[in-house]
């Protein structure tokens, strides 16, 4: 499989998140950037802003399990192109170490995409840091066509 | 133990929870409402909001997430007192079904207080309904005396 | 619902246990005993046996797995009958104390049941404890009937 | 970190585990080989045997959690050295799709070594596969030196 056979690219997703989910800007701002979509993976980019802050000034649990979810999302929609009704089932998250105050960075890996249910799995650094941040596995439900 | 042994009431957590996470109120509006807390349990309520909204109306994902994560946290700090810095370690959540337009009921409790880790689960019910919206276990990492 | 309308009852779902896992049985001799069953509710209970011993001579995390594994399978097929391609998507445990040397009771709620997914959670107690040792969710997909 | 670095090496964890953990052993036969200890990864190999058979003839569920609880317990231990107090605090495995009869490889990588915790993630195959059958992530309660 190669990228051009993805049924949308970067763009196209941002546009699909921006329609779908509005909530995902804050105060209109984009939050959250495409930065790449291949065959199977993703790179996701967080923009770090006061919303997200949690006591110490980094980025909160839920913004960062929120990254997760969404990276994960983002790789079955690159596959199976705008479906909106595809819902998470299950997610887990280890928190490895504190956020700095940088943009979050997560390179996904969509594990499975099977009839019924897709699996991913995210690490999510401080930009330009190499040791992880978080990881995640989420699955998602995916619609019969 | 008795509910007169805890080291804080409803009232004081709530009140420390809007000193130290001011962002979980919404544009100045209390979402979280401690609702009971007793020895190695507790009910939190979570008001609807169209913050919380993802397609479809009702609360997202990582408003669940957060409501579970919470509660552990609120069981905690009951028990340990005001410590600011006790961190989530891991969070794993089943979303079951979709929740209705109303407030959110956690139900939680505490598995295990260590003297280096905590454990909770926490069942998430749409108020007023029996049948479960999602179940949650975190650990939270607490700090040495 | 009530506990006659299950359509395996606690004998049925033992003899279908030994039918299909016979590797459950350690050199022949039974060690998952089906306490009770009852809707979306089960107690099973695993036998104290050299066999899952651990240094420190406690059950091993794999056992604990296992019988939470095997509890939510149990839950399922007490409500849909005996299929045996129900197969565990995803599992998570905590840990929460070590194990006495007495047998394991495992007591599981079926929180969900839907057309494609089940999912349980079941706490693990040492027999005659009231503090649990372990706690597991597990999802299984169901078979389309 | 270079790899002569580590505090154990192969043949050293692989006799440690015999000594610690002889039910890893299946009718005195050894079961899982340690391949490759690299800083903060590893490959161990699970062999193919009757043991571990489940209806379908492949590796069971139990067979494969304890292949990705072992492969982080080895990482922790070739970092820290022979420490068999290091216990699992949690788990979470999903599992992604039926293996074959082959011997399974699981390629782990330590994500997190810290001074009570260390969290491991791992990716199971199918001896020769490139599509994986189950990812793990384990966390480990690192005993004080």
């Amino acid at each position: 499989m190669k990228k051009s056979d993805l049924a949308l690219n970067e763009l196209e997703i941002e546009q699909f998140l921006s329609d779908v989910f509005p909530q995902l800007y804050a105060d209109g701002e984009q939050q959250f950037f495409v930065e790449n979509v291949e065959p199977y993976s993703a790179r996701i980019r967080l923009k770090y802003h006061d919303r997200h802050l949690r006591p110490g000034g980094t980025f909160s649990g839920p913004s960062i399990m929120s990254l997760g979810d969404v990276t994960v999302w983002i790789m079955v929609l690159a596959h199976i192109g705008r479906v909106a009704n595809s819902v998470t089932t299950s997610l887990n998250v280890n928190f490895l170490m504190k956020p700095d105050q940088v943009d979050l960075i997560a390179e996904g890996k969509l594990m499975k995409l099977g009839r019924r249910l897709a699996v991913g799995e995210v690490t999510i650094f401080s930009d330009g840091l190499a040791s992880p941040v978080a990881h995640i596995t989420a699955t998602y439900s995916v619609p019969p066509k």
